[in-house]
């Protein structure tokens, strides 16, 4: 009966969702860019303050380093499990403004599409979840379960002051599981559950020769190009297949059985869906392996970006003393972040021109993960998809990291039950980046069923196939 | 008797000097970027009513496409030779200002040097061709020769329309000889007359792959990377040993008898000397060619810059779609520019992945030019530089390119003085650019007494030795 309060409550404020979703796409919270913090704390004090709307009992912005959390908490039932639910408010860089039809930080609506930067990724989830617990709140007058809700401003940077209050004080966000997100569906009718992320490590390599640019005329032939010598490092990184040719990256990729091959072609997209979704650059697959292997089961190494000599419009006649390059690095079980950053490291450094300087940075790093899709709380996560989406959800391993995810399952020792609502076609980190409203709708719906259904679960003991939290939890 | 008239106007008129250095440096006349078109114009502006002072008949700006010409004639004898001073107004983009000690386009005084973007390349030099001009029409009331002056405002992008109409047009530029004051001197007590320039290639590269960036998480492993692709494009460029790998790059250039190679070895710059004008970087030097040979009498190709992929703060976890290489090759006798830049053309495509489109933009291109040391008008410059000096001065070779030179050669098929006034650690083209200012007195010096001896040259026969225009002028 309360189930269907929220339900209906969720129905009648449908235009809340696209009002709130506009509202958080105007600003431009781009956690990567340091000229734009005061546009993430103004998103964080817009969401604390929708959070107070919803009914939670209390609302903080935690500052972190610039880059806030938002924090609220509804815990009024003793004995009852605690659900932490998570999202992210920061987005990724807009990139040039020529490549987007319209301006990345003005919400335009297209039919069921709601155009924008963040759309997608992550701010339509953040305000589905939030309205689907406003409904309980609102609509049912209150929580099925405790709920404690963490809203990350620095996901798009591998969420470095989360991290490292999970690490350092797991007890701050204690819970006996978590929703996240944050992942994609097949489709607006096939719903989907995450039980596997890449991991991911970010790394930046500076070559440096000589202390200034050269003249390209007085010293063209007689000096070493730093941009030159960079792209020979970059060409350096794979083999001729397309292979990475750092010694001992694959050293630890997990075999996979037969049966999980298996598995994971019935259940996931084929060559075709991920060619569609990508919008048709070259993608390298092979009759060995699917895209779908090669994109989740499969590391990657990644140049996300590359600068150096006179990049500006004309011509600057130089040889240039410096260039970098961003490196970005798919981790899979059970590669160990610290070895492959410093694997890379070392090859870099070794490829490198005599006479010349490199410097190799790591930003971040996040290690995989995998989840048991047995779980109960991941049943119960299906559960509710069958019944927000209206038919079963498929369960899929995804190629991207959410590092608070990681630090979910390595320091809460937590199931965490990721529930899609992004189609492939969203434009993720791309220009042009939309969402499917009718989808976030459904979003909604999944979500207050699956607060309903963990609401019945025994959070200690009760029936051995439904108990939580479950052993089988592990970040590879 | 005129000669020192103009010689004492010039030295009660040395800060004059330094004040106009001041005001030029102040305009950002950057000619690449076309943001500054508006900078461009004023310095024109500025330069045209500066001539006017000098006591100029006529001075025009012809604005061309937005970075006009500077044009000043006095043409009062009759039967006298007319003179083309030549010299350009624009510079190179300043990049980074973190890697400038003072702001680049704020003239600082520091000891005998003054320091901003352009005073060496080639401001320093256009007002000390302006003080001579000056010293002669107001110093002794006249100039010894006629005089049209072009100050050029795309020298530092080629000078295309500059070219253009000596192309077209020679006659609206005809002259009997010109002085052009834009390259080096080995040391503020040694002049230099250069009579070799490198020609230059100016190229851009784009690699694309697919419509758009795609998530580094989502597609990592299966999709192909432009950026990867244009760092392979650019790594083909050169063999191992640094010898440009584009099929018949070196097929025309033109090997020396050694009584030239040894005739450079005596006249020209050291390695040391080298490699304490580049500051330390490490040079590609060897026993069997040295640097001098190496920026004077070989090609080069130079990657300029580079970018792709997301290139500002932080981590942009994307597979770039697209990225661009900017290219400089200089050009040596008796490599034709449009063969060397079609070669590099289908070398570069060719070098592209299967499933990816690449595009190949010719910007710019100049040949190189080679002038006959014991021509009258070459004659005339060195006897001008030991009175200006007090030094024999060198002949030597250059690895830049002039390409007004070079036209002024091939169309108006005259010889050019090029005086030199800058000196080997001015650092023309880099951060922290200065010019030594008691050069450029000499220089202003030397100008006056080039002006004095061209007036005694005969312009039509005369003795056989000093006659002018001589034959072996040519642009090889």
């Amino acid at each position: 009966m309360e189930t269907v309060r929220a339900l209906a409550y969720a129905r009648r404020h449908r235009s809340r969702l696209i009002a709130d979703l506009g509202a958080m796409v105007r600003f431009s919270s781009v956690s990567a860019d340091p000229a734009r913090r005061a546009d993430v704390r103004r998103c964080a004090s817009w969401l604390a303050g929708r959070l107070k709307e919803a009914g939670f009992d209390e609302v903080r912005v935690l500052p972190m380093k610039g880059r806030p959390l938002v924090v609220a908490e509804w815990c009024r039932l003793t004995g009852s499990p605690t659900l932490l639910v998570y999202g992210h408010y920061d987005v990724q860089p807009p990139g040039p403004a020529s490549d987007w039809r319209t301006p990345p930080f003005e919400p335009v609506r297209v039919g069921d599409h709601l155009l924008g930067r963040g759309a997608s990724d992550d701010k339509g989830p953040v305000v589905a979840q939030v309205l689907a617990l406003e409904a309980w709140l609102r609509g049912a007058g209150r929580l099925p379960v405790n709920v404690r809700c963490v809203f990350d401003g620095e996901e798009e940077v591998g969420s470095p002051a989360l991290a490292a209050v999970l690490r350092s004080t797991p007890s701050r966000f204690r819970a006996d599981a978590a929703v996240v997100s944050d992942t994609r569906i097949p489709s607006p009718d096939r719903p989907a559950i995450t039980y596997a992320l890449r991991g991911s490590i970010g790394m930046e390599v500076e070559v440096t020769g000589g202390p200034r640019d050269l003249h390209a005329g007085a010293f063209g032939g007689a000096a070493a190009n730093a941009v030159e010598a960079l792209c020979g490092v970059v060409e350096g990184l794979h083999d001729r297949a397309g292979r990475v040719a750092v010694p001992g990256f694959y050293g630890r990729v997990r075999a996979w059985p037969a049966a999980e091959l298996a598995s994971m072609a019935r259940s996931g997209p084929s060559d075709a869906d991920l060619l569609r979704a990508a919008g048709g650059p070259p993608l390298a697959g092979g009759p060995d392996r699917s895209l779908y292997e090669r994109t989740t089961i499969h590391p990657a190494l990644n140049v996300t970006g590359v600068v150096g000599g006179h990049a500006g419009p004309g011509t600057g006649a130089i040889i240039p003393h410096r260039a970098t390059a961003k490196l970005n690095v798919r981790l899979v079980p059970d590669q160990v972040p610290r070895e492959v950053a410093s694997a890379i490291g070392s090859h870099v450094r070794q490829s490198v021109p005599r006479g010349m300087a490199s410097r190799v940075r790591v930003s971040a790093w996040s290690g995989p993960v995998l989840l048991d899709r047995s779980h109960p709380v991941l049943r119960t996560a299906a559960l509710a998809c069958r019944n927000g989406f209206g038919s079963d959800p498929v369960f899929l391993r995804s190629g991207g990291t959410i590092p608070v995810v990681e630090s979910l399952v390595r320091h809460l020792r937590i199931p965490v039950a990721m529930i899609g609502m992004a189609l492939p076609d969203d434009g993720m980190h791309a220009p042009n980046e939309k969402v499917h409203l009718p989808t976030l709708h459904r979003g909604v719906e999944t979500v207050i069923w699956f607060l309903s259904e963990l609401g019945r679960l025994q959070p200690n003991g009760g029936s051995a196939d439904r108990s939580f939290p479950g052993p089988a939890v592990k970040a590879s």
